[in-house]
């Protein structure tokens, strides 16, 4: 599981920053990756990596604005073109269903997949065995979501060793005593799952929040989080600026971190007045509340660990 | 007169080619740039020119596939955050305001400026005392136009140094001589424009198409053409493969820029299945049939140059 930054600028593309998109890349999880906001030439950005957009499961839109969004039709003409066969789902804010279609049909774009749309609001808004995608609603003058992603636990390994020492063969046991199930041999014996599995392997959590004021439910999405990734589009002291535009500084960002007792926070959506040389600033005006900070740029990527104390 | 290649790929931007877009650079002669289609990241790509996207007076669309028109409500958003505030007018097939008003709507955007809309059918589409614009319909299986740019001819240079000699003051009378009118001075001399005029600036003509097969009617908005810019999606022998995605071959085009009795021929819109090394074979191939052939690159400018004979 990791994190790949396409897109890291605020509102308009800079040289150094393009407009936002964050790629959560879960190829050994479920060989997809998922999207968040689709700014425009955000397929641009993706001509120079490695990632594939027929990959490319679903994508989750955290507000309208136009530099969250404008990528989206010629990523999904160019993902079909690339020879992407594989349905996409869609979730965000009412309105990004007529965005697409209108976009698709008057330039009369016919994919060779189906796009299916889930119309946002707050609460679970995706869950199967492996994940649980939770909303809520943040501060931006326009809805904009803030997203949960929930790994879930796993079984621990298989003890391979110690089960033959207990004599039981391998077979269609193994995966019952994977999953934790008690199970009775041939002769017998009774085999306690728990017994023969290592401990649960313990989901991870990243919270993707889209643009947002300083507000408590950023800190309930980002709770226990192993990473949050929060926007900072002003510095420390511009609280008044950030404020009337619906956004937030590097403190601010740092706070809700703090706050939510997360384990790291990367800074985006860095406002183009900031160059190479106040970024550093940037992260340490954060650092200065919340140590693990990190501040994102574009074709950066940040590995999210699994939990080996679990 | 310049014309300034933003994109000049086809279908999908590749690392060389970005898709298309074309600014006819009118600086000199209105202070002001006309663009030519605008497919997505268009203004990524002007980021890396002296263009001001707030000189951009006028934008015409060919036709509304989605490589050329995705980065119009970027463009248009950008543009007025940029300060831009004098107002655009946009020239295309019909669908082209509902695509810009449902972007901007849906994203919420407000711009400093007007849009004014115009549908395009094919006749004059634009005329003032300087510029003459004319579209025709070609064929591209999707309601396609090429456009004609006619600069309007212009009084020649005033002679001054003549005008001292013959005693006419410096004065009101200049302008008046200089459009070629009749003067009658206080002493009844009758001075005769034209005599004190250099020849007439003859205008110029470009002529660009959208998407097109083969065909006839780029050969009439071709006529004469100081600068033809034609599609060549594909090498010399594919002709049967252009006529099925109605697109055109670099022979086609040469044979148009011949036919038309063309002085420059520049081909665009090129497949990314041709590499560096095949462009000059692509040109190659024109210059048998038209040897003034150019191809055209990503930031390539091709001055027009004024007649000098006329
Ligand atoms: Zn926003
Ligand atoms: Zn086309």
């Amino acid at each position: 599981m990791e994190v790949f930054f396409l897109g890291t600028g605020a509102g308009i593309p800079a040289k150094l920053r393009n407009v936002t998109s964050i790629a959560l890349k879960l190829l050994e999880e479920r060989g997809s990756v998922w999207l968040f906001d689709c700014g425009e030439a955000t397929q641009h950005q993706i001509l120079h990596t490695s990632l594939k957009p027929r990959r490319v499961e679903k994508i989750f839109i955290t507000h309208l604005h136009g530099d969250h969004i404008y990528g989206l039709p010629g990523f999904l003409s160019s993902r079909s073109f690339q020879g992407g066969e594989s349905d996409v789902t869609i979730y965000g804010p009412k309105g990004i269903q007529t965005f697409v279609e209108t976009n698709l049909s008057v330039s009369q774009t016919y994919l060779k997949y189906r796009i299916h749309f889930v119309e946002v609001s707050e609460g679970i808004v995706f869950e199967d065995e492996q994940f649980r995608v939770e909303a809520r609603l943040i501060e931006h003058g326009i809805a904009s979501f803030g997203y949960r992603i929930v790994e879930k636990d796993r079984p621990g390994v298989l003890l391979v060793d110690k089960l033959k020492e207990a004599g039981v063969p391998p077979g269609p046991l193994y995966k019952k005593i994977k999953n934790g199930e008690d199970v009775t041999l041939e002769d017998g014996t009774v085999i306690t799952g728990s017994q023969f599995t290592g401990p649960d392997i313990k989901g991870r959590v990243v919270t993707i929040l889209g643009d947002t004021r300083f507000c408590e439910a950023s800190k309930e999405l980002a709770r226990d989080a192993d990473l949050l990734i929060h926007e900072a589009t002003f510095a420390a002291g511009e609280e008044a600026l950030a404020h009337e535009y619906y956004h937030s500084t590097t403190t601010q960002a740092a706070t809700v971190a703090k706050d939510a007792n997360a384990k790291m926070l990367c800074l985006t959506h860095i406002s183009s007045r900031y160059d190479r040389d106040a970024w550093r600033t940037l992260v340490g005006e954060a650092k200065d509340i919340f140590p693990m900070t990190e501040i994102a740029e574009d074709f950066k990527e940040i590995i999210i660990p699994l939990d080996k104390e679990a």
